[in-house]
């Protein structure tokens, strides 16, 4: 039986919070910008790197941009807990406006932003 | 049933990218830089405001809020799959690493920094 | 007499680039992403802090916001050197046109952005 | 004669700042928060574009560079301001710490972090 993945890691990643107290520093604004500071060690691997040098990953390297990746996503999740938002519905609410925005037959190999198509 | 909705949101974001051929765009470093252009667009609904003043979300911000953070994930899921990392094991581990960097008796109630404690 | 910094400031950041054979490795992408990081960096001396304790500032930490600080402006103006910018003009050009969109009257005691002013 | 830029441009920011009675917003995480926003925008002028592709800019791309720099750079004039850093200090401070971490023989030519040398 396949599990509802999102919502167990919901519940470690709360577990892990409470029992040390830390509810109290979550503000939204303080959430926002530890997205914000991890992206930016994120983004750092590939400071000075080609596009084409970015796709060359280690498995050192892979195991270092999974820490990265995961403060971005544990920290997202908990923003959307403190907020009230449902990380499923938001996901799949993005996607059905995106196709609005970026039609197929408009968007199609092109990286244009919306507004530019 | 319940399910896994990892894998598919994961289905769902890649269907989306692949009707307009963007793989071809999302290398790493472009990925990595959506994701922190993405978490100043999150900031941006906080600033000049108090953690008071962030914690007060009415239902028309938690939409704004709610298309933001999928902005976050939504790129944060492609970055993963692009570096072949799994998310899940990627945030179970990092709860893990950061339960020995921040010890529940030394951490509790403490917004320190684990090399400051 | 007085000196022009700015241009003086440039001569030396230039000097030490040029001396290390950087300006290949300085295209707009990648400086805008090292500004992006160092931003981050500056930007976690005050997480989880209160505006009030981000006020409280101690001859240590001020050293560490120098140079901080100091990173964001030496990428800022080597971003403005490659793009052909003029900081001076750019920044008084920006102060006009903020004088537009915040008039002292709607403004005043306002932290509201322009838009909703 | 020349004149003293930094001084006469900070000036300008503070009578623009203190006319609409805005210095009371402008705490250190704040204006940090302010610069990692802004340098998002300026960030997402180059998103999904090749290094290459980022040299080439347009008198109106130019403007709009410049713009965003200059955001960047009032803030982060604003912040050295209240956390009372001397900007020509930090900066020629920061260039003679980088001549020690990136000595000219082993940093010639190569993008490496002084950590990797």
């Amino acid at each position: 039986m396949k599990k509802n993945n999102i919502a167990e890691l919901m519940k470690e990643i709360l577990k892990f919070r409470d029992n040390r107290d830390w509810k109290q520093f979550h503000d939204p604004k303080n959430l926002a910008e530890a997205i914000a500071i991890e992206s930016g060690e994120l983004l750092e691997h590939f400071l000075w790197k080609t596009p084409e040098q970015s796709r060359e990953i280690s498995k050192e390297k892979r195991e270092k941009l999974a820490a990265e990746i995961a403060d971005i996503l544990i920290f997202s999740m908990l923003f959307a807990h403190e907020t009230g938002v449902d990380i499923e519905k938001a996901i799949l609410d993005k996607i059905r406006h995106n196709e609005t925005r970026y039609p197929v037959d408009k968007a199609k190999g092109s990286a244009k932003k919306y507004t530019d198509l």
